[in-house]
């Protein structure tokens, strides 16, 4: 009973015989077709309680990146990641990076904040993401329903749902709130034509055509440090993008960071906050906010909802080593 | 736009002022009645491929331990036992034990990997715990369809999904197989005449409760270190009872360990193996076989299921300080 070790545990592998012991009460049981496998994931949403506050975290599913680009890791060499990525029992030279929208019902507003890559994405990945609307709707979340939109900040995958593939708002009756900075910004003709050809010049097209027509209509811009919804507070994060936006949602005694595009994924950039990743616009500016906002998370003890986190991408942080490490807070099968 | 320091974020939420300011292409929106809170969680499956497999983690919900019992870590006083807990993010003083049985489906067999709490808990604990079947039911499996349910050992939580709260079979088509060591042990009147009257008491009268009528016609016992069913390999793990039992699955080049209750909760036992929790009947032999298995899956870097780990409750095992520490699987939105 007690003889475990590893070699018999692969010895018991290996063994492969199958000797089951029939117990003398056991009765002949007919035989069945095999059930077909599944081959299909559960809707990705998932909902706790902030204070007062319903949040839903909607997954828009992943960017599959099967090569990663050597310079993914502006400022590391890449064995250094794929060490990252191998601590994390991850393979190296890939990565998928999750994309978590969330939704909050204040009890006197619906608002989604950031809205995944949008329906094109859903066919063009062949489903891995663009998944925020079907699974927004599995939540049992009307998109008819959200007062309103949060954006953090312009780039594909929290921009580009507002728009559904027939060119139809993706929030019918929602108002859409974005950073005053970030919007001046990526409308400005003089920014767009000081753009290198290539990953800028692509972003300032598609956030000149997603901010076009209705949605243009519905947009409001805020300020960084105000409450521009109850309960729910910009605070400036810049550096990924001039504009980057992150929030404070409070109710009653809870606190929550919702901080986007921070970090990247955890196990690299959380890990690791002086290493730059290949989206971060001024990377220095954003590593220095990165640190800021992560020294707080942890001094504090905050929760932190991240948009490029695993699903449901709520965790706390602990310093660990020279950086940080997330603490993903525990599913509840309840709320 | 660099000015983010704690204060400006902390005096950002008191502040509490609204003043978005309106872009010159706002327009007006209609006031709508606020979407009432959903209240609801999602149903807890999580599905992914191991080789040729399909694995569906199935929840059964949450023991919630409103007040942990002084000595639920036995050999360590309450203080360290909070401060893991409080290491963990996780209130003092209270613990919330998740039940994550799973399935397996090989492409020829059907195959449930312990039960869950069953129908009657479902009730007993306002639908808390007792989830499995409705879980099942969610993920697109149809109990009948089961083949096989396999059995790791004979604790409530385990075995009395097996019996419906109608005394009906849980799997009505399904063998059931049990470790002999546990099945022996359990239904040995010596044993039962010898045990203490409370828990002990009470468990020899639920096992034999569970295994009688249907549930005994279907049992078949089964030996250590055999494939009992294809590419599922027993695996000696006792302590936590004398029978207990854990798996080897593997499939093409994948291969999981399927632990049951090797440990309890990650955050307090498999960071202190040497912790010996209430539920164990045999701490030392319990800790001895902790110690071998952890060994073995942080050095082969295997692939974990933990009964009571959170849900999906799959994850590799790290070194860390004098113990181990999980590393959950980034949640995968397709399978």
């Amino acid at each position: 009973m007690s003889e475990l070790t590893r070699r018999n545990i692969v010895a018991g592998v290996a063994a492969g015989a199958a000797a089951t012991a029939l117990s003398p009460f056991a009765t002949a049981i007919p035989a069945r077709a095999a059930a077909p496998a599944a081959g299909k994931q559960t809707a990705g949403w998932y909902r706790y309680k902030l204070g007062d506050y319903e949040i839903t975290v909607v997954t828009d599913g992943v960017n599959k990146i099967a090569k990663l680009p050597d310079n993914f890791v502006v400022n590391a060499p890449k064995e250094q990641v794929d060490a990252a990525l191998k601590a994390a029992f991850l393979p190296a030279g890939a990565l998928d990076i999750p994309y978590s929208p969330v939704v909050i019902n204040t009890g006197s507003k619906l608002i989604v904040m950031d809205t995944g890559t949008g329906q094109a994405n859903f066919a063009n990945s062949k489903g891995v993401a663009g998944q925020f609307h079907s699974n927004l709707a599995a939540a049992g979340i009307d998109a008819k329903a959200v007062d309103m939109v949060i954006i953090s900040h312009y780039h594909q995958d929290h921009i580009n749902g507002l728009v559904m593939a027939d060119g139809s708002l993706g929030f019918p009756n929602a108002e859409i709130l974005v950073p005053a900075a970030e919007h001046k910004y990526w409308l400005d003709d003089g920014e767009m034509s000081r753009a290198p050809a290539g990953r800028m010049e692509g972003l300032f097209k598609n956030n000149r055509r997603v901010f076009s027509g209705d949605v243009a209509k519905r947009v409001k811009t805020y300020e960084a440090g105000k409450e521009i919804a109850p309960g729910i507070t910009s605070v400036a994060s810049p550096g990924h993008t001039p504009g980057h936006t992150s929030y404070v949602v409070s109710s009653g005694s809870k606190t929550l960071f919702v901080q986007a595009d921070v970090t990247n994924v955890p196990f690299l950039f959380v890990r690791n906050p002086g290493w730059h990743a290949f989206f971060d616009q001024d990377a220095k500016l954003a590593e220095e906010t990165r640190r800021k906002i992560y020294d707080m998370l942890a001094t504090d003890k905050t929760m932190v909802q991240g948009f490029h986190y695993p699903f449901p991408a709520v965790a706390f942080v602990e310093k660990s080593g020279a950086g940080y490490r997330e603490v993903m807070v525990p599913w509840n099968p309840t709320i």
